[in-house]
């Protein structure tokens, strides 16, 4: 059965791409490596839009994150997190578990935080080191304000501005120069389009200036050793050097195609997308949904594990379902990095036939006819 | 021109195995992935010998290290770590970095720690909480005899037998449960023959219980939530789904040839080669050598920079230098991973046409013939 991946990470890969990295291996302290290393360097800072550094790391996501709790802050340090979702949950626990003090802001998942929530939160800490976003929280589909709060946090405290691109770098509008953001931290199975295993933090010079007075004990996540490395185009440990290849490759992509065009695209694939759901009555789960993956109420009547059995077993497309509290009641389709407009209709009709299959009532052809529409009046 | 990889990781990766790891990416969380994920953990025993959980991380052999670590230990904990070159100083530095009271038994380069210098410190030190050992020392080529040592270590202590198996595994002879091991560290692009970015832990029983008391702060390394998720197949955070898949195939090999026949292997091109060179005057570095990587002395009159270019430029083969005091003084060929035979014919044949090339007295031809009269008389 041919397969299809409409998850939001991974996500899928070019074919081009998986060959580049199917080459014969070659050394990291090989010219030839460093050549790559060096032009992803640069490429990175076009995707992230900074002069800034962007460090490349052999960890998820998530080591990534952690990377900047224990190279940036000391012990009892207060940093503000927001929590809407299980990322934003993660990046509270964590700095907790190495001695921080993260004050949460929490919001209901699938809504964004509002400018009040982060002015309260910077009013009751004034001292506090760091404010953490979620630019686009997978777990709801929720996308946050970020250009608007980093405003908010840096008109307002000398807090570092931290955000988590992690499924929004690639997707949406992010200018990490002109909108004075101080770090963010991204994964290579995103907007990317390559396989899991790396993480890209960029730092401003504020962040880097925070290094230097870090107490938190490190040794692989020491971003001081990264960036000292970085500035010779190396790495302080060994490098994933197919996984770094590969991004070589799909950076070159988005250059090709042009940063902006690639939000504007998905953008377009997002709003098409919701318009063929809506068309057959779906509703959407968030109040601020995400350009990367758009989040839907099950219909009524329609059971999850009979829904996802037929997607994936009859029509081979795995999509993503809902987590915790929202488990078995919404679900998740991913138009992050490598899509086009027939992948939605592709996409599109698989829900379709599958409701139809589940007893639900639609109207066959209807939701694509909608998406269809869309594209054709936002060329 | 045609590349040969020489280098003690990354080593070559199998074509068929860089062709598996191209397919179209696959989620983590699909049946077909977690069953994947299953063979590799049963694979993993296999190559570990061991019947205990060996757990996968995403990151290079050095995070793998850092998780036994921050996962063991408590602040103030007394560990023993030999310091024979530059990856035993890296164990010595890393446990002092998060509190740890590292205490270093220094060997020359090129010399293995021996029984009586573990004993000394043993008794210096009864309450020592582990003795970290390094199986195949990379920098300088030299083996430790782990098995004597555990034997050691167990028979007089109560401390943890660690080892940093990183270029040893898959070369050398290795028994974790018959041997008494608790930790062994490996990574992906040694032994396994597949590109950096994946760390493998094994861990006894006794290190299990280890984990429960441990008081070192962790989130990413923190191998309890790891051997958690490794019950169900899983992985706590994103795992590195196409380097897994490439484990899933070269474990595949290496089930196949026979761990046993692959550890002979080793030792047959290792001693081969070193006829080789011998028989061109060439000599050998370490007293204890490594049947992972080759260290030899450069032949007095040639100087490193330009032998090295010529290797590389004209012949497209990759070796590693020597490193600190002896960069530019010995040179280090591998033969870990996907090699045979006739691989050593031609790096002693690039080897006997550079120095011929850089104006070296050699009988061209000689080591070759060495190499395959060794070949020859221990089939």
């Amino acid at each position: 059965m041919k397969k299809r991946l409409f998850t939001p990470g991974p996500t899928p890969v070019p074919e081009s791409v998986m060959l580049r990295m199917a080459e014969p291996m070659i050394h990291h302290r090989h010219p030839e490596f460093k050549e790559i290393l060096s032009r992803v360097n640069q490429n990175l800072k076009y995707l992230f839009q900074t002069e800034q550094p962007v460090l490349t790391l052999a960890s998820s996501g998530t080591g990534g994150v952690e990377s900047t709790f224990v190279s940036l802050f000391s012990p009892g340090d207060t940093i503000i997190s927001v929590n809407g979702g299980k990322f934003g949950e993660r990046w509270v626990k964590m700095p907790k578990t190495f001695g921080l003090n993260a004050v949460e802001i929490k919001t209901e998942w699938g809504k964004a935080p509002t400018s009040e929530q982060i002015m309260t939160a910077l009013r009751a800490h004034p001292h506090a080191k760091a404010v953490y976003l979620v630019h686009s929280e997978t777990s709801t589909g929720t996308a946050t304000d970020v250009k608007a709060l980093a405003r908010v946090i840096r008109d307002n405290s000398d807090a570092l501005v931290c955000v988590d691109g992690i499924t929004a770098i690639g997707a949406h509008e992010f200018r990490f120069d002109e909108w004075g953001i101080d770090v963010c931290v991204t994964g290579s199975q995103k907007g990317l389009m390559i396989p899991p295993g790396l993480a890209f933090v960029a730092l401003s010079s504020r962040a880097i200036t925070a290094m230097e007075s870090s107490k938190l004990p490190k040794f692989y996540f020491d971003l001081r050793k990264a960036l000292k490395a970085h500035a010779a185009n190396d790495t302080p440990w060994t490098p994933a050097i197919s996984l770094i290849i590969g991004v070589d490759a799909s950076l070159m992509m988005i250059r090709a195609e042009g940063i902006e065009n690639i939000w504007r695209r998905h953008k377009r694939l997002a709003l098409a997308l919701r318009e063929g759901l809506g068309a057959i009555g779906m509703k959407l789960f968030s109040d601020s949904p995400s350009f990367a993956v758009t989040p839907v109420w099950l219909p009524e009547g329609v059971e999850w594990k009979a829904f996802n059995k037929t997607l994936k077993g009859k029509y081979g497309i795995t999509i993503a379902g809902g987590q915790e509290a929202f488990a078995g009641k919404i679900f998740r389709i991913s138009h992050l990095g490598y899509y086009d407009e027939l992948d939605m209709i592709t996409v599109l009709s698989a829900v379709e036939m599958t409701l139809h299959d589940c007893g639900h009532k639609v109207e066959l052809g209807k939701g694509i006819g909608a998406a269809q529409a869309y594209f054709a009046i936002n060329p």
